[in-house]
Order: C-alpha cells, then structure tokens, then sequence
C-alpha cells in the first residue's frame, strides 16, 4: 500500500491501513506491470481483475454487482448547459448502492484469506451492502451503530441477519476503536476508505470508459463523504493513463452538501488539511461526514489534477433529486443528487465549458431515503369515480 | 390480438384488449414468421426486438431496464432439495421491479403512436414504473389510486411528476372505467394484463435462456397477481419451441399468497374460471388480487403445459423472504419471496424432482415493502463504548 499524502509504503493488512505518520487510509500500490483487460468475461470483477488487489474470482459470492447502466440524461443537459450529460447508476447494485461495488472485492479478499468475521460501522448504505455480501459468503457479519438510530432504519440490513449492536458513547472513536477490536478479534472492518473496497470503487470508472467507446468524459461528478469513493474513482482514470489505455484525465468533480462540507472548505482556502466540524446539518445524511477519513487524500488528488470541490445546498439538493425523477425518470437520493446539484451551481457560475461531456455518479436509489422524500411536496387530487371523466378532462 | 381462451383474433389497439366474447385479456397473436436473437445489440429491447410488438426501439427512451442477474442461490437450493435454483433479479430494473420490462415497450409504442397521455390504476409498482418512463418519455402520466392510499406510498411514484388521482368508490370498477375513460380522452391505460406490456415480460424469460446456455429451466417459479407477468413468461418459453430455439418448455409454477388465490383453488377444483373472491387478506400486498384480470388464461396456460399452481401461507413467505436475505444476500419484497415459498411447500410435498433446476423471479426489491419488514423480528444489542470489545467477544 501507499499514502497519497506522504508517499510512504507499507504491506497491506486488512486490519492495519492507515499510514502510520498521516494517519490517512494507505491505497494499493502500482507496479510496472502492464495490465489489461479481459473483455471476454461478463462479471465485472473478472473483466477487470488485472487492475484489483485479487489473484482470482470466486463467482460463488457473486450477487449480479456491476455493469450498471450508463444513461444519457438529455434533458438535463440543457438545464445544466452542457452538450452531453450522462448518469452512471450505481443504484441497480444488489443492495441499491455503490458501496456494493466494494464490498464484492473486500469479501472476495476475505475468503482468500480465512478471515470468517467482517464488519462495518455504519448505519445506511454501508451496513446493508456489507451484511448481504457476509450472507452471501457465510461470514459472520457486525454491524456497529450509532446509540440513537432508530430500528426502523436499521431493518434493511438486519433482515441479512448480521449481528447488530447499537453502541453509547463518542461516535467519533468508534471508527478507530473498530479497527483496534477488529486486529485483536480477526474481524475485519471493511470500512469506507478501506483499500481494497475502494479498488472496488474503480471498476465504475472502468465501466463508464468503456461505454463512452474507450473515452473519459470532460467531467466525472461524485459525491463526497469519507472521500473512499472519490478516491477509487480517481484511481481509476490514473490507472487508465498509467497503462496507456487513456491519455488524459477527466476534470473530478467532487461535491459536498453545504451543511457539511469541510473539504469545500478546505480547498477553497488553500489548505492542504481538512478541519473537523463541530456540526453538520443536511438532508444528505450518508454524506454527512464532519471529518473524512480520506479527506486530505482528496484535497491533494483534488490539486494535483484541477479539479473542482463544490458544495450545494439541501434547496439545490431537493430541486436536483426532484429533475433527475420528474425529467429523466430517475429517482435517486438526496446524496446522489447532490453530484447534478453542484454540477448546475458550476454551470450557473459559468465554470463548466458548454462543449464538454460530463458524467454524474448517481451512487444510491430514492427507496433508501424515504424520509429526504417527506421533503418533496407530492400533489394529489381527488375525485369521485362518477365524477372521474371530468376530473381527468380538466387538466 | 389474439385471446388465450377462445382463440378469437382482431387487430391491436391500445384501448381495446380485452376479448369481446370472454372479456380475458388478449395477447400478440405468433405468425409463420421465423424469428431471431440479435446478439450484436447490447439493450435487451434491441436484441429481443425480432419477439416484441415494436418495429424499432427509440434508445432515448431507456433507462437501462433488463439485463438483470441471474444469481445461484447454493444455500437455498439444499433447501429446497433440488439439485440447482437461481434467483432472476428482476429488482435490479430501474424502478426495482419487473414492471420497467412492460412500460419500457410500452412507451416506445406510445412514441412511435404519437400518444401523449399514459396512465395506470395502482399504487405500487406499477405506478412508480409507469410515472418513471412517463417522465423519460416526456408523456403526461395520470396515476389513479384507491381512496385510501396514505400519502406515503405515493411519494416513491409522485416523485416522477405524474398526476395522482386518488378515487372515491367502487375500486372493482376501476379498472374497466379507466378503460373506457383512456379511449374517450386518448389516454393509454396500460395497465397489468396489457398486451404490449405482457409481450415485454417475455425478456425476461429469453434472458434466462441465453444465461442456461441456451438451455431451459425444469422449473420456472412465477408469483401470480393479474397474471399479466406469468402470461408474458409462458409467451416467451412457447415463443422458444415455435421458433426451434428450445425442443421443450419449462414446468411453469404460478404462486400466490394464500390469503389471496383465486387461482390456486379454481385449479385445484379443475375449474376452468376462477371465482371473485370477496376478501384478501396476505402480507404480499401487491400481488392480492382478488379477480386478476388474466386469471382465466393464467389457468388455461398451466393446465395446457401441465405446470403448477400453489400457494404459500403469510409465515411462509417472511421466512422466504429471511432466507433469501440471510442466506443469500438478496433482499426482496414479500411479493417476491412467495415464489421460494410455494417452491419450499412443493419441495417438503415431494413435488420437485431433486435433480431437477428451477429459477425463481424475483420480481421486486425489498426496499418496496418497508411495511411489510417491519413483520420480521430483528435483534439488536446495545453496548457501551467502554464495553464493546467484551460485547463483541461474546458471541
């Protein structure tokens, strides 16, 4: 492994990976090798296993991940004022998410290794896509939890039948105190900004290349919360570049809710370092993250390739979830939405080229916010069934 | 057109379906025509298209439906106790139901008609498929719904920007009056048992059979509501045989939920139409149907193939649901589970052959059901930080 930050190395170990002297989560290294991919294979994680931290595939834990739609959003891009504008869907993985696309390599990687324990801190996303994949393999799955979330959200991971434990205290340790239980018990955390899930996360990159006919578009828009899938993604395209697949980058677009946006912040001023937030307050709850683990890996990849870091508000965030439903017919959450909110922000303060062709990474379905919906006025009429002819006439 | 029942014949029309003597649904009648998979074409609408009521598919319309996984479920098939079972996930569609394979066709039928008002009687599934293409499609979608629906199952369908109607009296009566509504008005209801939208449920069964290897399942599990889904499914199987594709065809099992089936017992009496039931009561909401519109061809169909009609009790189809989830990763909607569960019922009564396959449908995602979740008991410990690595020790 390697830090982005630093540039040290280390061997990897699932239970150690942040750089000892950054403390930001290392990345896999590349070697010389040349590496290809191998178009003859249908599963993803077989197409592009070159490029992954695996020596083979056991199509056994395979839940259908990957090969996500690419949809042309046509009317979107008018709004946005751009020639083209697509939508990468991470949502139809498995469990609705893009988390999906990492934890197919990290469980891979788990029963090469004998580890029967994994686990996560989380409560949404992350939680439900690491207990279906430890169900899939017969893994013993734990789930940490926030004390105060309630059971009606935890029900979508549960019905996996991980083991869940609500936990009281400081929320903040529990990321790292995990990690310290995970080396002492064999369990291993595979939390957001663990490496191998975000060579998981590069694969969309690789998709979203070959579909433009082995192009990178002018712009790929993510959104940002512990900056793991940010950080696969750019990994992705470096990977491209490296292997003389590609011979530029695209311009990365990471975006952030307003509420919560230390690394908009950040760059905006300069700083190479993030500053932890004291609160946050967004509808984006998923990407509600006061303190990043790998948010100083995304400033410095963020400046080294002229990128963009922007931030939309819950208003922009709602009217962009609201578009990309009622205009392309794509119903996405709060936290996917806030990738066409930014890029609309962009384009309204003239930093988008008109000409360009961008990508939105829309990584998560409407269903699993359905309180960010309650936000949305939804009209409805009524009419009596005798009455009904005329009722619809008077549209 | 063409009736299942009569065998009577006319020509399509988006506003007449139903069969003029036996009031059942029509479907496309078949001619001597050979057909053929275009295996070039990438989108299913474009490689099945030789099979669909379309002369050329319109890709601004697609929002990437089909292609979905066919999962082996290697745990469940001990289970069962048959030597292979796969799980079609058909939730992987884009509004995570199988219900996008018929309004996909659907609308590019309305575009190439120049039909610019569509619309739908449901508050589920249905809805959200039809208002989601409605919005691609830039068509004027009209939803209408039962008196009583909360708002909040309308949210996921309201997002879209379709205009909801919720209707004041008979609801049996619905159905038929939006008919004739549409026909006045120039608005295309295409509802469940619609023929264009059964001919699209066909792809999901020529999917299945290129994915075997061009090889039919011995079993294919299909829950049963309209009975619009099963007739599209035995279509593409018989579909197959006509065209020397396939010397066989699957034993076609319908299930449904025992509270509600209509169908399971006019079979079982060896009737030939079933009778209204007066009331429904099952968990599986979606497909409680107490006169589906198809059911009269759903019998003659699976009496014709010699295939199966079975129903699963409401603590059968959560414990599918469990074991779907716990032991295989996928999380599906009651509506879903019941067809594991009428297959685990056929399986205890020596119904299956044990070295048989057999592939479910798994026709929506669990996220549709939250409701419905809350009937399954899921534990949760609580641990104080201090504490957490003892808590997690013991286990």
């Amino acid at each position: 492994m390697e830090c982005i930050l630093c540039g040290g190395t280390q061997p990897w170990d699932p239970f150690r990976y942040l750089c000892p002297s950054c403390l930001e989560p290392m990345v896999f290294a590349r070697d010389a090798r040349r590496r290809v991919f191998e178009d003859a294979k249908k599963r993803p994680l077989e197409r592009y296993l070159d490029f992954l931290p695996l020596d083979a595939v056991n199509p056994r834990l395979d839940l259908g991940e990957g090969n996500t739609p690419l949809v042309p959003l046509y009317a979107l891009a008018a709004e946005v004022g751009i020639r083209s504008l697509l939508g990468k869907c991470e949502m139809a993985n498995p469990t609705s998410s893009f988390k999906d696309r990492g934890t197919a390599v990290a469980v891979q990687k788990a029963a090469v290794l004998g580890i029967e324990g994994i686990g996560t801190v989380s409560t949404g996303n992350m939680a439900a896509s690491t207990a279906a994949y430890g169900a899939r393999a017969g893994l013993k799955t734990t789930i940490l939890l926030k004390e105060e979330t309630p059971l009606s959200s935890l029900r979508a991971a549960g019905i996996f039948g991980p083991r869940l434990i609500r936990v009281k205290g400081d929320y903040g340790r529990l990321f790292g105190l995990a990690l310290e239980i995970g080396r002492e018990l064999g369990i291993w955390f595979m939390n957001s900004a663990d490496p191998v899930r975000v060579a998981g996360y590069k694969l969309a990159g690789f998709e979203i290349f070959r579909e433009l006919g082995d192009d990178v578009p002018d712009y790929l828009v993510v959104p940002v919360s512990s900056g793991g899938h940010f950080t696969g993604l750019v990994r992705a395209f470096e990977d491209l570049v490296e292997n003389g697949l590609s011979d530029r980058l695209p311009t990365f677009i990471g975006v952030q809710a307003e509420g919560c946006a230390p690394l908009v912040s950040a760059f905006a001023a300069g700083r190479a370092r993030f500053e932890r937030l004291d609160k946050a307050r967004t509808i984006a709850h998923a990407i509600s993250n006061p303190a990043p683990p790998a948010g100083n890996s995304v400033l410095r990849m963020t400046r080294d390739h002229e990128g963009i870091l922007v931030s939309a508000s819950d208003r922009e965030i709602l009217a962009a979830q609201r578009l990309l439903a009622s205009r392309e017919g794509l119903f996405v959450q709060p936290e996917s939405a806030v990738a066409l909110a930014g890029l609309v922000r962009l384009g309204r303060e003239g930093r988008i080229r008109p000409e360009g062709r961008a990508v939105l990474v829309l990584t998560g379905s409407g269903l699993k916010a359905p309180k960010a919906l309650e936000s949305q006025t939804i009209g409805v009429e009524e009419a009596d069934i005798e009455d009904l002819e005329r009722i619809i006439r008077r549209s």
